[in-house]
């Protein structure tokens, strides 16, 4: 079948698309590590072999396509979404790993994001390999737009979500919130849960409202793979808390800075945080700068009253209003239901 | 020219589709009568003449037809988009014409929605003509959306205007908010004022925000019709406020009672109320269940603080929420500016 393969000619932005493809496998998890794919061309342009990274513990995807390659890598080029890595982690790095495997040149598309940049490429270059870099770059960050941005930040990425009234409450006067938003946005908040690696509350949302914070797949079952549920806040919580059954582990952090949450979270290789309130904890990450992405359901329907769905800002003027940038808005049809509305936006 | 129309021959369906057709003739205007068409068909289905109503103190719509068929409306079948009417206003009841003209036949579409019969009908009836109803009746009554609701109501029809925030605020702190919206929503809110016989804020919106409340075109220019300026409160209202410029006719009203304000318009033959705030204003109209559509303008931008775009419905609890139909939601696209999420509701 390797005969048959090899009558393709590939050019090298055909390799990184499949390069690309690779990485973005759907049985690759989103986090900590990034997605990764890479494809051996022989000088003629016919593949190789392939490979991609399958997650933390496995080998990136360079030592995946070497593995299959064995002497026939010698002389090739090795088409990488990434820059190959130059440090030795739960695996030796990767850089090392193609100077040893022989290959003639490097192609990657996405620079390393870390501000203090690995040096993989110099490694490379040192050896005598020809690097080139830059190639359907754009494409390649895609596949890990959350993770790109959390290793340039160096603290996990924020996805701030909120439901809210056409008229800004999340509950009414009484405090009932059931529903605001539809079923169908309720369903899609769980999707979304699913590819962060927290869900965020403060202790308030949990003393008030005893969420379960668990990813539930379309039948209501708990997913297989939970995010950590992490409580921020000094309100003393409730010993008989959802968050504290065997659903999902918890983490507890008694502080209201937001900085030090995403230091702690970041350490423990934490990626993408899904914060879900309560309005004073999203207003603390806000006034601080650290929410990237915000996830708006508005319902329609109106209150008059309530709980504010956003607290205060310390915002006094119009011209100092928070306006994230607008990346998509979508009508939420739900049977039976009023349809909700969803904006994601982004902060910088 | 009429031997080369009588070759063709039309269905009562089709002639009512004509006649809804001429009803909505984009010369008419929307108020403070209703738009009607009428086909007179021979026996044989060709047509002998059309006409409509081309506005208030103008031939009802089977007078401008019977007028042009004189002699050759006997016999003839009348296609209407409404119930001829049967009481003397500024011209003649067109139940009698019918009669006298010798129709043998009368179909119309939506009968009369006032709540008094007009009994148009039944004086046909009387006369020994056929009288039939029902045909297209939907498309007959959305050419007159507004105004049959209002006939039924006897009182103006009310439509609720507002933009907010994210989180339901029209203001900053210290009461700046130009601008909430982006330019194409503005725009979007001329276009719905002119098709309004009445633009209603309240004493306290023209004392902060001073607004002009006419009816512009895409250059800024002042609409030939404009509107009724309804103030209603009580708060003083200064001398060189713009309402009170030459740009419209200005009516304030020195009460807070929303159907008293309403039952006043409506002997002034208003029909439809574009009511632009403010919040108490607005929440008094939908405590009293006075208000028929909403329009709302959802700009992505968090201010945290400020004016409420929605005061107290005295509404306490999620169960008792306002719940209107959504009808249309739309994504207001502007050149340079962020999008904003268009809905139009109505509550009954």
């Amino acid at each position: 079948m390797l005969i048959a393969r090899s009558a393709v000619r590939l050019t090298h932005a055909q390799a990184m698309r499949r390069a690309i493809e690779l990485a973005a496998s759907p049985d690759v998890p989103l986090w900590p590590n990034p997605r990764v794919g890479c494809v051996l061309l022989s000088k003629r342009g016919t593949v190789i072999a392939e490979g991609y990274h399958r997650g933390a513990g496995t080998p990136h995807a360079e030592a995946d396509a070497l593995n299959q390659a064995g002497e026939r890598a010698r002389g090739a080029i090795a088409i990488v979404t990434l820059e190959p890595c130059n440090h030795t982690g739960r695996t030796g790095p990767c850089a090392q790993r193609l100077i040893d495997a022989g290959v003639s040149r490097v192609l990657y598309a996405q620079s390393d994001p870390n501000p203090i940049a690995s040096g993989g490429a110099e490694t490379l270059r040192a050896a005598g390999i020809e690097v080139e870099s830059g190639l359907l770059a754009e494409e390649s960050r895609a596949v890990n737009r959350v993770w790109s941005r959390a290793t340039e930040l160096q603290r996990p990425y924020v996805t701030w979500k909120f439901a809210t009234t056409l008229d800004g409450r999340s509950a009414a006067a009484d405090g009932t919130s059931r529903w605001i938003s539809n079923a169908a946005a309720r369903r899609d908040t769980h999707v979304r849960r699913a590819e962060c690696d927290v869900i965020m509350v403060g202790t308030n949302t949990v003393a008030v409202d005893d969420p379960s914070l668990t990813v539930r797949d379309a039948d209501d079952l708990p997913a297989a793979v939970q995010p950590l549920r992490v409580v921020v806040g000094e309100r003393a919580l409730p010993v008989h808390a959802k968050v504290f059954d065997d659903a999902a582990p918890t983490l507890v952090m008694a502080t209201h800075d937001p900085a030090m949450v995403l230091e702690h979270l970041w350490r423990m290789e934490k990626r993408h945080v899904f914060l879900e309130g309560g309005p004073t904890l999203a207003a603390a990450f806000a006034a601080a700068g650290l929410i990237d992405e915000i996830v708006t359901y508005v319902a329609p329907m109106l209150l008059g009253a309530g709980r504010n769905a956003v607290a205060d800002l310390g915002i006094s003027t119009i011209a100092d209003a928070l306006r994230p940038t607008v990346v998509d808005i979508a009508i939420i049809e739900s049977a039976d239901e009023q349809p909700c509305v969803r904006l994601v936006m982004e902060t910088s």
